[in-house]
């Protein structure tokens, strides 16, 4: 029944995102959101954007956006790309940089979604395992790769690397693109862009869905030496050329120029983060360092699709794998303080 | 200096939108928007969207707007796909249905965009010539294709194919997809819609940037058999999981609630683009029989390149391709009756 399917797609497996639920009202800690709205701006810019307007194309160089996060991050627009979602600028990278002989590396336990993008394009990749307590081996990522790939922190466990592990793998892999996935940097972990001028093959990718509280707008950037930059472009433009709407683009804008509602935003949930982890772990949990919005915790004496069953049935969403090394674990997005005392009660009642 | 880029993309040469004009206020004639508003619901529906729900992800699979489309074209929610634009939507069709051993065809003179999807996606492909007078020869797209693409009406000529001629192609190439782009096909042209019942491998791919002035929003969709949206939506989810934000998803919707605003909309550029075809026949332009919002216009004393940069001094842009046997046409968007009579006194003080 995949009659007029191209030979490429026959046998691929999509990327499963975390349920999106419908009707019945959850406690949704599955899909890493942030608890708390976006910057008051930001609404009132895509408000004012919402008009007649709408009937011309958006600005397809993002102009406004790009100088904009130029500025804040300290480096020229030539150097930032934005895309649809960080997944899509995740996607545009394995068409610009990876694909040769040689096989891109990435960690066994990582985000999910890059084996499926490496199906899709057709690049070889080979993963490695994390050590048993999920930290990076980053010697064994050194050597004759095709490209790296590694989130920072990294997801689902939420462990983060310094900036000088970083450093060793950009300068390590010196010939091919090292692409540092910082979508969840913005919850206590060093940023790579302090590396950007060393290592012209180093790129950071970065959403604005967590921190800024805007899965709901699809905008991701990438950042990185105008050369990286203008390979994005490249694809992007050999692709859709307008893959930011206008609302998007004013949204992300107005987003950027509240830098005090982002820190506080940010505090808040580390903060809950910190009482959520310690809480888990008086209950025996162990719970993996995290610099992100969510906790990677196990249970001794409960397994990991027990607990996600049971949390389910008693109205809170969290998210599971079923795959080696971590079936035994949950991963709990961080909420407010109130939706994660609902979590820690209906734990204690299931423990 | 495209060190780190993989192979793929070194020769590429991307795809080339209109100009975008910052500055300067021009008659913009020349990316083929709508001249008139988006119907007003739109921007209610999506100042309402825009809230604190944009900290969540949207709806993955873009229920609410495939259901309203599927009962607007008559056919099940499982025969709608949406993406980010047709531009998006066509994209993904060449990685769902083309990369065989056999060429996919499409005309010589069509959308600039196909060879370059071509291109990034490995696909080989043949241009079939159209005819002296650019129409499509069908009977030479019947045959062993690897798949079929037409633009219908066509761009940048605006001739349309009767839906015969497209049941022909679809019955002549009965192992392949043929992926019929119904852009423009609401300013007076038959949509292949009719024929989706009798031909599992047509797919009818569609905008709302045109004929619903919602360019700024991106959002296009595909029609056709359960199977070859499966096949989309397989591509989709392995790319990028939420292509359209909640605001698009809102203000598409509305979009599609307001048929009177639709129908009142399509009919003025009908009626402008009659009017001024017919003026500009009366200047001695040669003018294609246009079933789309724009005209394509030829003069025989005058060159294309002149008219376009005399046009563009006087503040009108048009569109013109550096290219063979098209390259003394413009390509005229049709936009308000006052701005045509701009258009037709630049060219009558050009001529």
């Amino acid at each position: 029944m995949k009659e007029f399917w191209s030979e490429r797609i026959r046998d691929m497996v999509p990327y499963t995102p975390g349920e999106q639920p419908r009707g019945r009202t959850f406690v949704k800690l599955n899909t890493n959101e942030n608890p708390y709205p976006p910057a008051p701006g930001v609404v009132e810019a895509i408000r004012d954007a919402a008009g007649e307007g709408l009937r011309l194309y958006p600005d397809p160089e993002c102009t406004a956006l790009r100088q904009a996060l130029a500025a804040y991050h300290g480096v020229t627009p030539e150097q930032v790309f934005v895309g649809n979602g960080s997944d899509e600028v995740l996607a545009l990278c394995f068409q610009a940089f990876f694909g040769g002989e040689r096989a891109i590396v990435f960690p066994d336990i990582t985000y999910s979604f890059y084996p499926v993008y490496a199906a899709l394009y057709g690049v070889t990749y080979r993963v490695i395992p994390l050590r048993e307590d999920f930290t990076v081996p980053v010697e064994q990522f050194l050597g004759d790769n095709g490209g790296v790939l590694l989130p920072n922190p990294n997801a689902p466990t939420g462990r983060a690397l310094p900036l000088e592990d970083i450093g060793r793998l950009a300068q390590g892999n010196p010939d091919v693109a090292v692409v540092i996935d910082e979508a969840y940097v913005d919850f206590g972990c060093e940023s790579a862009l302090a590396l950007l001028d060393r290592y012209p093959n180093l790129l950071v990718v970065r959403t604005m869905s967590k921190s800024r509280s805007l899965a709901g707008l699809r905008v991701g950037c990438a950042i990185g030496s105008a050369n990286l930059i203008a390979a994005l472009n490249c694809v992007k433009n050999s692709f859709n050329s307008y893959t930011l709407d206008r609302l998007a683009q004013a949204g992300a804008l107005a987003s950027v120029e509240d830098e005090a509602y982002f820190q506080e935003n940010r505090q808040k949930v580390m903060a809950t983060r910190a009482r959520t982890a310690a809480a888990l772990e008086q209950m025996g949990f162990t719970v993996c360092p995290s610099q992100a919005n969510f906790l990677f915790a196990s249970h001794p004496d409960h397994s990991g699709k027990e607990l996600l069953d049971g949390l389910r049935e008693k109205g809170v969403l969290v998210r599971w794998w079923n795959q080696p090394r971590i079936s035994n674990y949950l991963r709990i997005s961080v909420g407010t303080d109130a939706e994660m005392d609902v979590l820690l009660s209906a734990l204690r009642e299931l423990l």
